[in-house]
C-alpha cells in the first residue's frame, strides 16, 4: 500500500501515522519535492484505505496488492474445479445450466428439464424465490417451486441450481445442488457469511454496479467462512446504455482468469434481456474462455410468468448447443 | 402503457396479445405506416414491461404512468410528515441526523451525542451492524453497539437511527426509533417486505446504482406491506467518476418532490467520502429543498474504526449547523 | 411518437400543442384516467422530443420509430458492403485491420505492414495525428506519419486507415483509403457534415459514453450529406468499472445488426487497454458476428511511443489470425 | 509515480525499465514479498502511465502527483479572476450568464438581453452555432446569430458568450467576449490547442463522461498554448440514471476548488433538462461555492427552436435572481 502525504505535513503528524501503520506492516518513507510517500510492505488486507484517508495529512492511498487472498490466483495457481455430482465446472470443462426463469408447473419444469438435458445441458436452473422490482409482480412459487425442481431432478438426473433470497428459506434448499446468490444480494454480507458455512457450491452473480474487485471480495467472504466452492457468474452491468437491459462485460472473463482460480460463467439471458441475442452471445462467451453458461429456456416464452423476453425456446436452445 | 408492434405482425398474433392485455386493462389499437401501436388504459401496475416484450411481435414497451401508487404524489398530494417522538421530518421541517459511522465505546457515543445535540442535531445516528466490503474489516459492535446507542439516547433524549443488516437482528431493534435500510439492501426484497410489517419509521437509502423509479418501488414494497413511514435518503450514486466515492445526485431531490409525498434527506458524508466537502454540500442539500441531512461526526476522525475519512469533528459540525 | 400530457391540462393548451404537432404529422388523442395521450403518426424525425417537453402540460415524450432513416435497416434491408480496393467489409466478409497505434519510423511501419499482411490482415492501420489527454504527450508524426503510411501501402499493397483530427488536415488524406473518426469526435457535428461530402469510406468509432442511437445518428449525419460508406467500430464504453480502460460492449453488435445495414467491427485493443486480452476478445468479436476487427500490433510494444500496453507483437498477432 | 512490477521479474527486465524511467525522473526501488515497487521522483507529467504498462513485468502504474501544472493550485495559490469588461468571474465574485439556448430573431435576443440584465445577469448567452444530435434538427442561425448577439450587446452593454463548433468559424467571433467550448468538444484537442493561442476568455464545459482530471487536462491544453483565461463549467454528466437528462455533479465544485485556481460555474439548465428544476439547483450551485451560473432564459419556452424544455421565462429568472 502506498500512502501519499502533503509535503507540508509536520514531522509529528507523519510520525503518528507511521506509528499506527507499523502495527500492521513495515513502512518505507521517501520525501519528494511535492509530497511525502509512505510505502507499506506486508499483509495490508486488514487496512481499509478509507480509514487511512481520515488523517488530514493524507492525500491519496493506493493499494499495491489485491485485498483478497483465498480467491487470489497468486496464492492458489491451479484452477478450482467444482464437482456437482460428476458435472465439473472449471479447469477446462464447459458446463451449461439451462431452464426457465421461474418454475411454474410440474409439467413445465419437467418438460423443460428433459428438453435441455437432451440438448446437452448439464445442470437445470429454475427460479422458485424470485426478486422482482415491483411488490405487485409474481414472485415465484417459493417452496413449492423447489419441490417441483426436485421432481425434475429425479426425472432427469440433472443437478439443480436456484436462488436464495433470504436465510430464512435455507431449510428448503437441502436438495438443491448449487445455491445462487443473485446480483442484488452480492453485497448482502450477512448472507455471504452464513452461506460460507454451508457445504454446497455457491453461484455468485455479479452485482448490477459492482467492480470486479468487490465481486472477488464477496467471493472472499464466502471462502473466509469455510466454503471454497464458489462459481462466479457475469450477468451484465448497469451503464448509461439502456437499449439493452445491461451491458455484458465479457472482457472481465479473461481479465479475471489471471486474478482468480475460481470458475467464471456467463449469463447472456439476463445480460441482454433479449432472446434473439442469446445465441451470438453464447458463442462469444465460450470463445472468450468462460467455464460455462447459464441460459433461460422456456417452452412458451410469451406465456412465461416472468422474464419471457429473454427466454429462448427449447428449439433455439438446441441450435445454440449444437453451435457450441 | 404503450406497446409498439412490428408492422408485419399477423392479425392472429396481434389478437393473441390484445387478448392477454385485456385481462388487465382496456386497449386502443392504431396502425401506422411503420408500426402497430397498442395503448393500454387502466391500472397497469401489475404488468411487467419485460414480460410483454417476450411476444416476438413486440418492439417496444413504454410505461405512461408510474408503477408506484402508495408512494405517488398523484394519489396523495400532501407531504408525508413523519413524527419521531416530536421530531418532524417532511412537510417543511428540516431535521439533521448526526453521529459516528460506527459506535465504538460508551464514552465515544455519549460524548458525540451530547455534542451534536448541543449544535442542533435532532436525531443520533451510529452504526452497530456495519456492512464492509472486506470480510477482514471491523464489522461493528453489533448488539452491543445498539445497547450503547440506547444509553446515549437516555442521556440526551435524542431518538436513534441505525442500520439493519439482517432480519435475524430485529430483536435488538426494539428501542431503535428509525430503522435504516442501507444502499446495498435497497433491493433486498425479502427484507423490505418484512419491515413493511413493522410499525417504525424506515430510512431507505438509495442503492449504489439504482434509478429513482427503482428506489420508489422499494419504498412501495414497504408501504404495500402496511408501513407508510418511509424516509428516503440520497447518498450518492456510482458513476464513471472515481475522484470522489460517489456522485451526489442533488437534482433528484426537487425532481422527486413532484413524484412522491415522502420526505427526502441527503447524506453528503457517504456521497463524497471526504470530510472537507460535507460543509458546502450540507448547505447545497438544504438549498435544493431536502427535508434534512445525515452527517457523520466523530470526536477523532483519524482514530475512527471505520470511514473516518468522511467524518467531521464536533467543532466542524457546529460550524455547519450555524450556517444552516 | 407518443406524448403524454397531464390529465388536468386545459382544452386550450392541448389544442395549441396538437396544432403545432399537426404541422409535422397526424395526431390521435386518447384520454385516460390519469393522463391524456397524443399519438403522432408519420415522419417525426424532424421533431426533437426535448422541444416538445417544453410545453408545460407535457409529462413524457417517447419515440416509437427510430430517428435515423438512411442508416436504418427498415428502409434498406440488404447489408451494406464496403469495397476498399477489393477488400470487402460487411455482408459476411470478415476483415482485419492491423498496425501500430502510432506511426513512428519508416522501418517500423513498413516492417509491421509486411508482418500483418503475412498473417492475413487486409488493411493497415497507423496513427499519424494522435489524440492525447495531455498536452505534454507525444501527438504523432502528423503529415509525415501519413507519408510513411503511404510508403507502407506501396510496399505491401494494403489499403490504409488513419484518424482525422481536424478538417484542416484533410489535404494530407488524399491517399488514405479509410478516414477514421475517433471516439472523441463522434459528435463533432461540423466534422461529420464535412466528411459526409467526401467520397471515401469512413470508420466511425463509438464515443466513450454515447448510446447506440446517438452513434447511429452520427452515421446518419455523414450519410445525410451524401456519403453512405460508413463502417461502425465498437471500441469500449466508459462505465463505473475502471479495472480495464473501457467496457467492451460486444452485445451491441448483434443488437445493431437488426437496426442497421452498416458493417460493424470491434477494437479489442482500445476497449481493454491490455495486450493479453486482445486474443480472447478477438475470438469473441468474431463469434458474436462482427464484420471485422481492428487490432494494434507493434514490433516492440514496450518501446511504443503511445499505447504500448495494448499492442500485441507480430508473433501474437499471427496466433490470433490463425485462431480466427 | 509508483510502478508495481511482478515479483518474478528478471533483474534484466527491471533494469531495462529503470533505465528508461531515469531518462525522465529519479527512481527508488523497494522489493516486497509479492511485488517490486519502483517510485519515481521528479516531474513525471510527460510520462503516460499507459505507456509504462506496456512493459510485460509491470502490473500497476499509479500517479502520485497530478498531471496538470498550469491549472494546479499547488503552483498558483491565488484564485484566478477573469475580467470581462469589468465583470469579474472567480475570487469571490458571483456572475450569472443568461439568455436563450438559440438566438432566433433580433427581437427575441434583444428583449431577452434587456430582461436578464434588469434581473441582474452580467453576461448574455445565446447559441448561434448549435450542436444537435440529429442532422435533421435546427442547427442555429450561425454567423447571423452572432450578428444578432452583437446587436443585443450594443443595446444592453452585456458582454456575450457563445459556442464555437469549428475553428473555421473563428472569424465570426471577433466581438464575442467569451468563447464557449461545448461538452462534445471538450476533448477536441486540435481546437483546444488553437484557442489556446487566442487572447479571449474560454468557457470550457465538462464533457458528458469526462473525469475531473481529464477536464483539467483540457484546461491545461488551452493554458499550455498561452491562454490562461479559462472558466470551467459543470453541466451534468452521463450516468445510468435517465430520469433527468444528466446527473448534475455539484460535489465537484468544492472538490475542484482545492485542485485548481480556475473559476468554476454551474449550468443547471443543461444538467437537468427541466425548467422547473433550475431554481432549486441555482440556489444549490451558489450554496456549494461556485463562481457563477449559466441559465437558459427564453421569452416563450414552448416556442423555442431548441431546448425549450429547460428554459425558464424572464419572470422565473427574476425570481431566481432575487433568491440568489
Amino acid at each position: 500500500m502506498i500512502i501519499v502525504c502533503n509535503k507540508n505535513a509536520s514531522t509529528k503528524s507523519v510520525d503518528e501515522l507511521v506509528k499506527r501503520l507499523e502495527e500492521v506492516a513495515q513502512t518505507h518513507i521517501s520525501k519528494g519535492e511535492n509530497s511525502i510517500v509512505i510505502g507499506l510492505v506486508g499483509d495490508t488486507s486488514k487496512l481499509d484505505p478509507e480509514d487511512i484517508k481520515a488523517y488530514p495529512i493524507v492525500e491519496k492511498v493506493q493499494r499495491v496488492s489485491e485485498p483478497f487472498k483465498l480467491a487470489n490466483r497468486k496464492f492458489h495457481e491451479a484452477d478450482t474445479v467444482i464437482d456437482i455430482g460428476g458435472v465439473k465446472i472449471g479447469g477446462g470443462d464447459f458446463a451449461v445450466m439451462a431452464g426457465p426463469c421461474s418454475v411454474e408447473t410440474e409439467e413445465q419444469i419437467v418438460y423443460t428439464a428433459k428438453m435441455v438435458k437432451q440438448s446437452g445441458a448439464k445442470i437445470l436452473r429454475g427460479g422458485a424465490f424470485k426478486p422482482r422490482t415491483s411488490p405487485y409482480a409474481f414472485r415465484g412459487l417459493k417452496a413449492e417451486g423447489i419441490r417441483l425442481l426436485e421432481i425434475a431432478k429425479k426425472e432427469t438426473g440433472l443437478p439443480i441450481v436456484t436462488e436464495l433470497m433470504s436465510l430464512d428459506h435455507l431449510e428448503y434448499f437441502e436438495n438443491v445442488d448449487i445455491i445462487q446468490i443473485g446480483a442484488r444480494n452480492m453485497q448482502n454480507f450477512e448472507m455471504l457469511s452464513e452461506i460460507g458455512q454451508i457445504n454446497k457450491p455457491i453461484l455468485l452473480k455479479r452485482g448490477l454496479a459492482n467492480t470486479i474487485e468487490e465481486w472477488l471480495m464477496s467471493a472472499e467472504y464466502i471462502m473466509a467462512n469455510g466454503n471454497e466452492n464458489v462459481i462466479l457468474c457475469e450477468r451484465g452491468i448497469r451503464t448509461f446504455e439502456t437499449a439493452l437491459r445491461n451491458t455484458y462485460d465479457l472482457a472481465c472473463v479473461p481479465y479475471m482468469k489471471a486474478l482468480t482460480h475460481l470458475p467464471i460463467i456467463g449469463d447472456p439471458s439476463h445480460a441482454t434481456g433479449k432472446a434473439r441475442l442469446v445465441r451470438p452471445l453464447a458463442r462469444a462467451t465460450k470463445a472468450v474462455g468462460a467455464d460455462g453458461l447459464m441460459i433461460e429456456v422456456h417452452p412458451n416464452p410469451a406465456k412465461a410468468l416472468c422474464d419471457g423476453a429473454q427466454s429462448v425456446t427449447p428449439e433455439e436452445f438446441e441450435l445454440i448447443m449444437q453451435e457450441l
